[in-house]
């Protein structure tokens, strides 16, 4: 990882990455400040981790509770460095000042107000370096009436609104099994720190910028909202895997020979290649399946027309046979599917890293391509406290005597 | 809306947004694209939808199908101007040509090599305006073995993984019911923008940015990835409400007296206080509970005995209560609570807008908050074409007899 030194424009000048230059002090815990700070160092910035002394963040604890709960850890840290330090110390308050002073960017996902009642907040750095965006993540935002529920992925998915329109009709709320909230919340705060970050190319200056993870996830809603309004306003049912708005068809997971399909055919001319495919052609023209509206009104009829069909063909067939024919169809994959996908390792999407706690894993580089830009090599993720000497010594040029007292006063 | 003259930075001058200055042509269709350059849009981007000559984009032909399905075309296109244009004509490419010449950014989620086919790929364009930006939103990105699959949201989600862990251990795989992968790549799209808008504050060149819904949404699984290296490589079963590794406990949604709440435990001293207001202060310090570790251990136990309690209490008293406390704890509330939610009104996230062709409908702003700059007003979605003399004539300086000619031939 190079040393951030100099502004950036000087250092942008060296490194042909989006962000060389860019220096990112990372309060990031958990999946949401996490992930935003990944990106920024895959895209060239230089990311310094800050952890509480002692145990570190939350999901460097959660690790202790399964075998498996470290790797979302070395996922979202690699080519990060880490170090400690107690912002309940006077001391390291001023460290943080002087951190402060040499970066672009502070980024944190605390409760609303942590910073400030630590005399730290976005008032009190900007006056110490008029440049620096601070970037709060937070689920509810730093204003209005609901600002202190405590929030969580599974907890915005539930007021969001997300888990009343996943699941069957017939059955409960359920959660989208992936951590969306946190992940879009995450990357939201990339954002907004990209956007002050352009502002300040033309401005000189720096913007506080917030990110809700309520907020991150309600455009996602949009068709079901659709189906709210098409009802005047009664709640919208759950619908399984068909369409959220109920407004197009054939939409749905349908049985193959060998797992599952997903089939979303919009087009009118591609439901007729579809016909094609499944030698229905004796269908094309069929007044009930001529236009989108028509197999909307008749989704039950198109749902089994299409699935009489899937169950005679593996995934593997279907998909090709779909593709030729350019219809989005795409096989319900299972996860070692997914980390051993052979689209996404050549295209170095993902790639098999040694990592020196958890052997050999998969690890994501970033879903943002920059063509022409030098790739970040991957470096796993740190272990707590790997850069102090570095970055309190080698960037912020205390003596080793200093870093010494501070460790063992615990303030670092 | 601003018209957008001049370069960047002048027009920066004038107005106090985070994008002032910056002009977008946006061949954005459905969910993808339009939400990235509706985020530009309310950052203070001039946006120019460009959509094909007669039924306008795909969203807009869907609107056809069911009464509410207009909603997301109207929610994702505020605050832009709308033009058409014919590619496949050659004024029609000429004509985008002398827009490119003029513009910051052209953003398009077409199926990869569209543009190029039609003469009028990143080369082309880059050629014309070196600073241009061009972003590309696919399925599966512009290379690779799987580069031609077809890909809608709901495809991606079964392609990805996410309908893998969605559901119940016992049922079928369920897709996420927000669109979540169209929207968690349509961000991601926004943010490779303004990535590249800032390397060009320094280098001078803009560059090719590529996302593609498939691995825009991979980080998202990272428990559930977790879970699978804790199994040694088997196939996780999907979780139901449950922590997608397992790793956390209390984590599921929960029976209350009117529904249903999520609550989502990880710190022991939460738990303890959790503990307390249910009045089971006797269990505290009891092996089972004491630890997640020990919590997660004895699953079932810990989740009968929060269900136990929240039974007894409605959703708004459980949520008091913990928020007292400081839990992670929200109600599953349907979307009518949440389109009408007086946190979101009050802050500005949701505002109910009288629109012209939906009437009364909420639509959001954008989630990018970045505090001191001037909010854009929404400005209601735009009929097909509405801004074509706007555009052509005032900004790229077409006569009045000139435009009327292409539109009689179809080329706009």
């Amino acid at each position: 990882m190079s040393s951030a030194s100099g502004t950036g424009e000087e250092a942008a000048r060296r490194a042909n990455r989006p962000l060389a230059g860019i220096t990112v002090i990372d309060f990031g815990q958990i999946y949401q400040g996490p992930y935003a700070t990944l990106l920024m160092a895959k895209a060239g910035a230089d990311v310094i981790k800050v952890e509480p002394v002692g145990t570190g963040e939350p999901l460097r604890v959660r690790a202790a509770a399964a075998k498996g709960a470290g790797l979302p850890f070395a996922m979202l840290n690699s080519n990060k460095r880490a170090v400690t330090l107690n912002l309940k110390d006077e001391r390291g308050r001023e460290l943080l000042k002087r951190l402060v002073a040499k970066a672009d960017v502070l980024l944190e996902n605390f409760t609303p107000d942590v910073m400030t009642r630590l005399g730290v907040g976005w008032e009190v750095l900007r006056a110490i370096n008029p440049r620096l965006i601070y970037a709060s993540g937070s689920g509810y935002g730093l204003t209005g009436p609901n600002r202190d529920w405590m929030a969580m992925d599974l907890t915005v998915q539930a007021s969001s609104g997300i888990m009343s329109v996943t699941g069957m009709p017939d059955g409960p709320p359920l959660k989208c099994g992936a951590a969306v909230v946190d992940f879009m919340s995450g990357i939201h705060l990339y954002a907004a720190v990209m956007t002050a970050l352009y502002e300040r190319s033309v401005t000189g200056e720096g913007r506080l910028v917030e990110v809700s993870m309520l907020e991150s996830v309600f455009p996602a809603l949009a068709s079901n909202l659709g189906m709210a309004y098409s009802q005047d306003g009664a709640v919208p049912p759950r619908t399984g895997n068909r369409h959220g708005g109920l407004s197009v068809s054939p939409y749905n997971v349908y049985e193959a020979k060998d797992g599952h399909v997903a089939i979303n055919v919009v087009k009118d001319v591609h439901f007729q290649g579809l016909l094609r495919i499944m030698g229905r052609e004796d269908l094309i023209g069929d007044a009930r399946f001529a236009t989108n509206k028509a197999r909307v009104a008749h989704m039950e009829e198109t749902d089994a027309l299409v699935e009489a069909w899937t169950r005679t063909r593996t995934r593997g067939e279907i998909v090709e046979l779909a593709t030729q024919h350019r219809l989005p169809v795409a096989p319900v994959r299972d996860l070692i599917e997914v980390m051993n996908d052979p689209h996404m390792h050549e295209r170095g999407t993902l790639e098999w890293l040694d990592h020196p706690t958890f052997g050999r894993i998969v690890v994501p580089t970033t879903p943002l391509r920059v063509h022409g830009a030098d790739k970040v090599e991957t470096v796993p993720s740190p272990s707590i406290g790997q850069h102090n000497a570095a970055v309190y010594g080698d960037w912020l040029g205390l003596g080793a005597d200093e870093i010494a007292a501070l460790e063992a006063d615990g303030v670092i």
